[in-house]
């Protein structure tokens, strides 16, 4: 394993830029979307297929992972990487929206926070300190910093507070973590939709120094506009060279709009657990194969799409699986949404290098909105 | 496409042949061991990792694919073997057990069988006739005939009016068979474990005159030692140069003695139905994944056995994906069961080419009964 952690810009276009985030298992392009492998699997893809669509690293859930298999026997068994066949980076989040989004009987105090389990009702304890030896037992290339994810909406004055607190927080993270060459650790701005609040957050974090910064606590229910608008706020208070993540997010359209305000990375579980349900994405917009309009469709779900469920089979055979609940039918949706993200962010990524990035996003903004061309020949 | 259907005897063992099985679409090597794609899909698995295992040839369902997405669609998307991306050789059963097994409201007469679909409750009427063009849209390379499978138990009497009336029904087949150079069109032994049935059937079916025999009626109830005795009076009296197809067989155990009763030709959802609840057959018995004690176990499920499952995961992994239902887990089990039957029937290949079946027969018995090798560092 090599060394080095460390940010490389090599384009800029306007606010976006493109970029190499190096890590010891490996280079990660940036914009970059990782897809989330919850509980130490991709959902319905084999981890080599992962690595076809063009993901360079993986994200984990901590939460999941703590619960089931549980961090030390991970240890035990190798480390995540090894327990999943991931050779590639995994960034881990910290445990903390999941706490709040899943888990019951939730007690928070200044120390930390405990629950029950959504799986078995056990009793558990997340604390700065311990999300960061959990994410140290399972083997994260990038560490994220607990916080907690502000609830939407939120007054000015709860903002504050839960931003204080994630800052609190933070500092115990960052005096936690144990630096080793090629591993990297992540702060996240918190504030809800204030951009005071905002900036605040992000020149504590940068005070305290990280080696990449999060935009946490938006795709909660603010809508794009407001989350966009938040961006506007944060983005220029972030470290410049330094990654910038923004968590969660999102439809494809949010991806393309973060990357024009300076975003580096993202996550979300959309295209895997669209695909699940027989939602694809394509170039034109997002089609429902579960339709009966797909039944007797002989093309390709996208034409330009080279995965296999575009280059080898039809519509009708995909909307044949869905219907019928089969798991080849999440297989190969969940392939073809992660190859047209991986797609999106490799045309971004091009695009502003060679400085066309607005022209890029205004033909991607049409094409979604004319949507998907009907057959010539459908009677109905 | 090439214009043979063929079948050549390479190799005998006692009762026990090896060969290969010419048509169309590709060579089946025999004992052959054919995995089951119900509808279209051989579920949790991608086609060409299908062939990977070992596969030369599936099973599709008639029952299945006529409801859902129905014959005249799949032939109007260009046959099943596109509309599912196999090019291999694909066998059809002729949906008359799955009527029986399946359906609601059936009504059996001389001319056919009506019966609602269990999926959405609408009538259908499958003859003999409708069944061989059923098979024939499908594009399906091996037809069946339409039979009625007696049910268990059944006195002689019974048994000998549903094994005439399947013979009947054998002889419209043959009439309603379309031959082409390439399609072959298998005849149904029927008759119960009454040697003397089946023996009558068996010669009925021969004067009728097929490029294939199979023994139907059998695993339904009757247990292993009475099908292996039926067999013992059923196989000696089906034509020797032609293949011979146990029908929904069966456990390992099953495959190794009906070979060596002489058959050639297998098909069961066992392997691919077990892997999606976590049952994982080996050299050395059946493991159940589920089960607490491979949760912190690093070592291969089965050493020799070179599947993805095997070489690349631990036990504690597969444990793992099957506890927290994930896909992937049904995926790689599927895998690795497929891989096992194949590794299993290219083994009792070889066996009879060297001549050594009883003896590789007798190894297969005794790993089978030792079971498991117990973890050195078991705690517990």
């Amino acid at each position: 394993m090599s060394g080095e952690f460390a940010f490389h810009l090599d384009a800029r276009d306007g606010a976006a830029r493109s970029g190499r985030l190096v890590t010891g298992r490996g280079v990660i392009r940036t914009p970059a979307f990782m897809p989330v492998g919850t509980a130490a699997t991709v959902k319905a893809m084999m981890p080599e297929d992962v690595a076809m669509t063009g993901a360079d690293i993986l994200l984990g859930n901590t939460y999941h992972l703590m619960l089931r298999p549980g961090a030390e026997r991970i240890d035990r068994l190798g480390g995540l990487h090894r327990f999943m066949d991931w050779s590639g980076p995994i960034l881990t989040d910290s445990g903390g929206f999941q706490v709040m989004s899943l888990s019951e009987l939730r007690k928070m105090t200044e120390e930390g926070v405990t629950f029950q389990s959504h799986i078995d009702g056990s009793r558990h304890r997340l604390t700065p300190e311990r999300s960061v030896e959990i994410q140290h037992l399972l083997g994260s290339d990038i560490t994220m910093v607990l916080d907690e994810c502000t609830r939407w909406p939120a007054s000015a004055a709860e903002a504050r507070t839960s931003m204080e607190l994630s800052m609190r927080w933070a500092a115990r993270c960052r005096t936690a973590f144990v630096a080793r060459p090629g591993y990297g650790l992540f702060g996240i701005v918190q504030g809800s939709v204030y951009g005071e609040l905002r900036r605040e957050s992000a020149a504590r974090l940068a005070d305290i120094g990280f080696d990449g910064y999060a935009v946490g606590g938006l795709a909660v229910g603010e809508g794009q506009e407001m989350m966009l608008a938040t961006l506007d706020e944060t983005v220029p208070a972030l470290p410049e060279g330094r990654p910038r993540y923004l968590m969660g997010v999102g439809k494809p359209s949010d991806l393309v709009e973060a990357v024009r305000r300076g975003i580096d990375m993202f996550d979300c579980v959309l295209p895997t657990r669209s695909g699940r349900t027989g939602q694809a994405f394509t170039r034109r917009g997002a089609l429902n194969l579960k339709n009966a309009r797909h039944a007797d469709d002989p093309r390709p779900l996208d034409e330009v799409c080279a995965c296999p469920a575009c280059t080898r089979f039809s519509r009708a055979y995909l909307h044949h699986l869905i219907r019928g609940g089969e798991i080849l039918g999440a297989m190969l949706l969940t392939r073809h949404n992660l190859t047209y993200y991986q797609d999106l962010m490799a045309g971004l990524r091009n695009a502003i290098a060679s400085g066309t990035l607005d022209a890029v996003a205004a033909d991607f903004a049409s094409a979604q909105a004319e949507g998907d061309i009907p057959r010539l020949d459908a009677t109905s």
